[in-house]
């Protein structure tokens, strides 16, 4: 979907059919709390833990609401993606539960393990060469061989409505909440915790949180347009894509403020929910925590929603043990 | 405690009463499943997961339970105890809420980390020298001194009750199991589901699961009689500790049977958790699905029962990265 193209903004009837229609192959995942770290920051805090989720993200809610949303003709003929990420695994995860074929477009240099973990899912995978046009000339070759429908990460109004689920739960879970803090890359879980909150809690503040060391969002929030940065480098591996035409609609409609954490409070506030939490979660979803922990004024008193969005992280390779 | 002296086996009435007395300052803690490792058991598994308990571990139940339990002319003496694991923490936390007196003896030898987490829960340490007898004669001194409560870490009446109340909590939560299988160490965490199943739910049977470096529990069912290790060496560093008269009373009548498994078993058992749970939790914790892994036969088909024991581990010094 290109920035000239017209695109189709989904709405909060679209995020009702996603919760009933993504319900038998989703988590209802636990919301979590900490009386340590509620007096460490002086909040009350309530983590949505979406590291339980299915396929260990919150990005299967997405994936499974375009997989079982094609009709059965569109299904018949599989979908593909080219992620290597959470989403990969969720699509593979969601495209096995309808039975129908996967395609992932992973570059050749990509981790063994990654690619393990969506065969492990079913995905089958397309290798090209590490380089954006070996990218999509394949991609676009496996499509027009398949006739695969492409289920974007997360410029994708089917992917929004069914991440909006998970702040619709959220908010089944926790009273009276102030705020919500989510971690920001592309903007798929952003987006839909605005379309989710503006349409049942609008009193709801909802707060991105962004590494410093890829904070285009930030900066796109500031500048009132899309900066896209080439190649951020950051421990929140899942942070790194930039905005796009329909999570930047949400963003910059209905976001309160993007907050910011260094590389080294991010591996700290995961360290931190490791120890006192006791669950194992990414690097992106300690970004939240980090910011505030810095923003504690901001936070002082109130009762705040954390988007935990994963869980998928290689338990050989921690980042406070890379030092 | 020794051999000839006469004592006192909690009943289920006194499980009963620990339930009620703990219930403000424990968690009811929740239970997990994992479809992948259902599929790769051919069990089904429910983790109760008492690594998101109170101090991090289960033996906050035992320990709360002694020290409410305590008249209040014996509790403004506070308590004391010479472990230096999960019940010192535990100990610490209860007698903290309380608002009394804790000593806990160490060596001075023992990990900075494990200190400090004592004193984290408001625990006084006194250091002795790493040898039975000065830890003896450091902590008799203590006792005379202070006049203060020994609450041993698990041949105590007080502290079984204490722990019976995870079972009973883990059989209100899911119907109909066949079998649970639970660590032994000294067997306070055994010794508390003999309590509360023989009770409530007799036809459920009782495994122990034991490294098999540590393994004179397995050893001790067998011949009929306690034999204790002089220093049994396993990652799982709960699992140490001898059984004693009250624990051996429990397991001697009421387990069906005790497993071991290898150190590598503990290891692989732990990481899959890890990666497929996504929780955080003790080797000690690891050796029931490890036991069930390598019996599969014996579990095939069955509701399982599995105490995740507790969570307290050294994030630096993750066992299988210390190859």
């Amino acid at each position: 979907m290109s920035d000239n193209e017209t695109f189709y903004i989904p709405t909060f009837e679209d995020a009702l059919a996603a919760k009933e229609r993504i319900a038998p192959y989703v988590h209802r995942t636990p919301v979590m709390t900490s009386s340590f770290l509620n007096e460490l920051t002086g909040a009350e805090l309530f983590f949505k833990c979406e590291n339980f989720q299915k396929a260990g993200a919150f990005k299967v809610r997405g994936a499974s609401n375009a997989v079982f949303g094609l009709s059965d003709e569109m299904a018949a003929k599989g979908v593909a993606t080219h992620s290597s990420g959470n989403h990969a695994l969720s699509l593979s995860y969601a495209a096995g539960r309808r039975g129908i074929p996967v395609t992932v477009v992973m570059p050749r240099t990509a981790p063994q393990a990654k690619k393990d973990a969506v065969k492990g899912y079913g995905g089958v995978i397309v290798e090209c060469e590490p380089s954006t046009s070996s990218r999509e000339e394949t991609f676009a070759k496996v499509v027009a061989e398949s006739g695969a429908e492409f289920v974007h990460p997360y410029n994708d109004p089917r992917v929004i409505a069914g991440q909006a689920t998970c702040s619709m739960e959220l908010n089944e879970q926790v009273e009276n909440l102030d705020a919500v803090v989510a971690p920001i890359g592309g903007g798929g879980m952003i987006s839909g915790t605005c379309l989710a909150l503006s349409n049942i809690a609008p009193e709801v503040k909802i707060y991105a949180a962004e590494p410093l060391n890829a904070d285009d969002a930030a900066r796109s929030f500031k500048a009132g347009h899309i900066i896209a940065d080439d190649a951020p480098d950051t421990i929140a591996d899942g942070l790194k894509v930039p905005l796009k035409d329909l999570t930047w609609h949400f963003v910059s409609n209905h976001v309160t403020d993007i907050l910011t954490a260094t590389e080294e409070e991010i591996v700290d506030a995961m360290k931190l929910i490791w120890k006192r939490m006791k669950i194992v979660m990414e690097p992106s979803s300690a970004v939240p925590l980090a910011t505030i922990l810095k923003n504690r004024e901001l936070f002082k008193g109130k009762r705040i929603g954390i988007i935990i969005t994963g869980g998928n992280v290689d338990l050989d390779r921690l980042p406070w043990l890379n030092d």
